[in-house]
């Protein structure tokens, strides 16, 4: 019988995930962020095939990655974690500028950020894996601590939504064990 | 210029990643374990194409997943981050058990493990990423805190070993500054 409590022991961080261009972008929160190979440096994260950046980032070929600290304001969370793209722009007063690639990138809360040229897409069924090369990499500000997402969870109280790859849907989860 | 410091604020988690069977097994540590879907439940991790593991997971088609506590002794870092299977048994002196699939699965300092069945492999150029899903998953013992890579290196003062994705090349990185 699986015990599903297993899982919550694998350590994330969180993240924004930024794509588009500076007429059209959006971006997410994400906990799949990682290296795959050191040389080239080349990286992973992972995208719900409904998220709106999804089209982004096949469109563009780029996407780029912000480090969110600790002290992370409920209103990043609640804007790119559990609102569409399709619905709101998501950029509207916030603060951010558009990387080497031309792709956006969100600077509030940051610590650092990430830009990736995308080398390969894997299909994971619900999910894609995007795949990409470093292009840029910039360090902001280092005064917080990276946010882990048991940090998010215990201390700051906050769930997965229904996009993320660790949404636990508890209804389906009793069934299951 | 590429700042690589920037990627030093990825968080990670720390786990021994096994495979093989009675017969012969073998396992290494890894900092690239992580869901990309919730339903069903898959993961993937990235593996050294050159790690002895590596072609047991290939052969099986499974491999286990011990999360790693913050007491985790130096034996646990020795024996699966810096030495090859190929040339000892890892698994000499160790707590194992034989899980649900065949393959092993490390005990000592282990907070929770997770068995997965091998569904896609991913070339990424000097590792593949294995993606597989869950057969099994158990809690051992959570009087510990999950390692992060960050306390791994902050606190423990650990490196990464040559075959990881987030292996740094001094010399190399200075040049691509």
């Amino acid at each position: 019988m699986i015990n599903f409590e297993a899982l919550s022991f694998i350590t994330y961080g969180l993240y924004v995930v930024c794509s588009g261009d500076q007429d059209r972008g959006n971006g997410f929160i994400s906990n799949t962020f990682l290296q795959v190979t050191s040389d080239p440096p080349r990286f992973a994260t992972c995208c719900n095939k409904d998220n709106f950046t999804a089209g982004l980032i096949e469109e563009s070929g780029h996407f780029s990655v912000s480090v969110l600290h600790q002290n992370t304001g409920p209103e990043i969370y609640g804007r790119f974690g559990y609102r569409s793209g399709k619905d709101i722009n998501k950029f509207d007063g916030m603060n951010l500028k558009f990387g080497a690639t031309g792709v956006p990138i969100i600077l509030d809360d940051t610590i650092s950020y990430l830009e990736c040229k995308v080398i390969q897409k894997v299909d994971v069924d619900t999910h894609w894996i995007f795949i990409g090369d470093l292009v840029d990499a910039q360090v902001l500000d280092k005064t917080n601590e990276p946010i882990t997402y048991s940090y998010y969870r215990e201390v700051k109280k906050g769930v997965a939504p229904k996009n993320a790859p660790t949404y636990i849907d508890k209804s389906k989860l009793e069934n299951k064990t």
